[in-house]
């Protein structure tokens, strides 16, 4: 059953929502929002997983490594619990810039746990917890 | 100046919704659809870049390397513009499903036409393109 | 005790050979000859490793992914036993060629067989099995 | 033109290697010594490149990422000379050993003294430079 609600927020994001709608060829607004709020209800119901599911994610970390202790304090995060760790990859953007990649596997609370404890490390410029998959119940 | 607007949708998603902006412990509906809007915003602002801005990007794209000419079709697209990868992350998931993550860096319209051909590549299970940064411009 | 044996060799190879121990130090050539012999020892030692015992390995391997399936043939033999490839690293060279690195961890019997299959693939340009370690035995 | 040069070693030494050239089925001890030396030579000949021609390394480094300030030493090395670094795997084998492995893609001069300077880094308690290759001049 469909329900109608009211909702108000600046004219300025409103005319660049509508652009945004426009160019991805959606019909109405409520489509639109209808999307919106079904990816945000799949990033939560990934990251309320019962403890033990496994599951998989890419965590994207932007730091500056000379930053006072803070590698040091990602490399803690990441052994503290090091088998959900299956890799890293580092790159080195500028003299002062790293991108690091993990790929982390595991138990869910553990893998949520250490991807949003390393996102959001103070000192970490950008920092994104990407829920993955392996792939198995996939088609 | 604020606008109100009215938007329909199912109250099965409606309730899933509210209890989403409950735990997440936002005042209003309104608040938490203008937070998704935003986000959509700055993810088609960061796609829309001038062709010749740098941009880094993270494409995570899960497969099975079994699966008809996939993997040499992702390693085409790849080496077409090759100069754009930085390097690719390969995690064998179990004995048909890998993950690949991959750095990308160069031209906004290189980088973002290499990121959405791989992730729609037909037969890709899984795949996200996720905009980052070299950190240069941050803080 | 001493033993002294006597080796034939080209004399161009002879006269590099001096250059390249003169080079390094060396005080004679018996001294340069027992420590190429000492690491071709260890090399081999590792890899005569019981099979159960862990073993971790580097592997290198340069190739043309558009050479007829020998990506699909390396993909094969790294899924017949995914769960000894920790993970891989795969940079694009040119247009043509790939440098991809492996990090192989499990038991002797399977790392080296995995990692010698690999590097005598036919096709792959250039291949090494670099004998690693965790660390674990050290210091 | 082939020369006889006579060599000296311990009998031990001597045994464990008539075993291992009698294992890889080599037809006498001359030739065995040949190719070490040979090896010994292309791997001398990689790192005398003239300093601005390009060369390719693989660098393996294990060491404990508590180790005071040993992380963020290596960090400095890459960084000093960011751009040859092509990027870095990085390995969680327990909870404080590290394996990291980089590629690295430049000017001979840099990429091989950045590679000695990584494995001679203090602490570190395994490092190898591998010379590799873009597969360019082969075959």
């Amino acid at each position: 059953m469909l329900e109608r609600i009211g909702i108000s927020l600046e004219d300025d994001l409103l005319a660049q929502f509508d652009r945004l709608i426009d160019e991805k060829g959606y019909v109405n607004r409520s489509e639109a929002i209808r999307d919106l709020i079904r990816d945000a209800l799949v990033q939560r119901e990934w990251s309320r997983a019962s403890g033990t599911e496994e599951r998989v994610a890419v965590v994207a970390l932007v730091y500056d490594h000379d930053a006072s202790s803070l590698a040091q304090k990602l490399a803690h995060i990441q052994h503290e619990n090091h088998k959900a760790v299956v890799s890293a990859l580092h790159v080195h953007m500028d003299p002062h810039n790293c991108l690091e990649v993990l790929v982390l596997r595991g138990r869910a609370r553990e893998v949520i746990s250490m991807g949003e404890g390393l996102v959001s490390t103070k000192g970490v410029k950008f920092g994104r917890l990407l829920p993955a998959t392996t792939g198995q119940a996939l088609r």
